[in-house]
């Protein structure tokens, strides 16, 4: 039964992104906010460069969902010292 | 008057995601699946790694916004040969 659940059941879409938090110092976003002068683009500050991960969860309900994920930040994904996440489920 | 334009013009924020391209070989995100899976995370499947890169731009128009994110994608951020980008205003 839990097997045929999982078959039919829906996948959720998680989507993760981990960003250097405010306050620590990102030299791949410097480099490419000076990149991206260089090349002619003005106006631009503030560039912080991160990491996305995506991914299917064999979950119907958000909630639960979204508590996987945080445990996975937190275990694994992110380094919490000096990074943030966000999580967005579709 | 430009500059006072700009002094005191909202600044948009824009969030850039850039991810391989479906059938391109992700080993990074392989490595996620494996890693979430020795970790006792069930469901898993999908996983997917890419860049994220958020910024400030001095522009109040967001059609404007969008185009000029598409082309600093086109011209620095993103391989367009193995890698989608995707652009969200804020």
């Amino acid at each position: 039964m839990l097997v045929s659940y999982r078959l039919i059941g829906k996948n959720l879409k998680i989507e993760i992104h981990i960003t250097l938090k405010n306050g620590v110092l990102d030299p791949q976003g410097k480099a490419i906010e000076r990149a991206l002068g260089s090349l002619g683009f003005e106006g631009i500050n503030d560039v912080r460069h991160g990491k996305f991960i995506e991914l299917n969860l064999s979950e119907t309900n958000k909630e639960t969902a979204k508590a996987q994920a945080e445990d996975m930040c937190r275990k694994l994904l992110a380094n919490t010292v000096i990074e943030d996440y966000r999580i967005d489920i579709r």
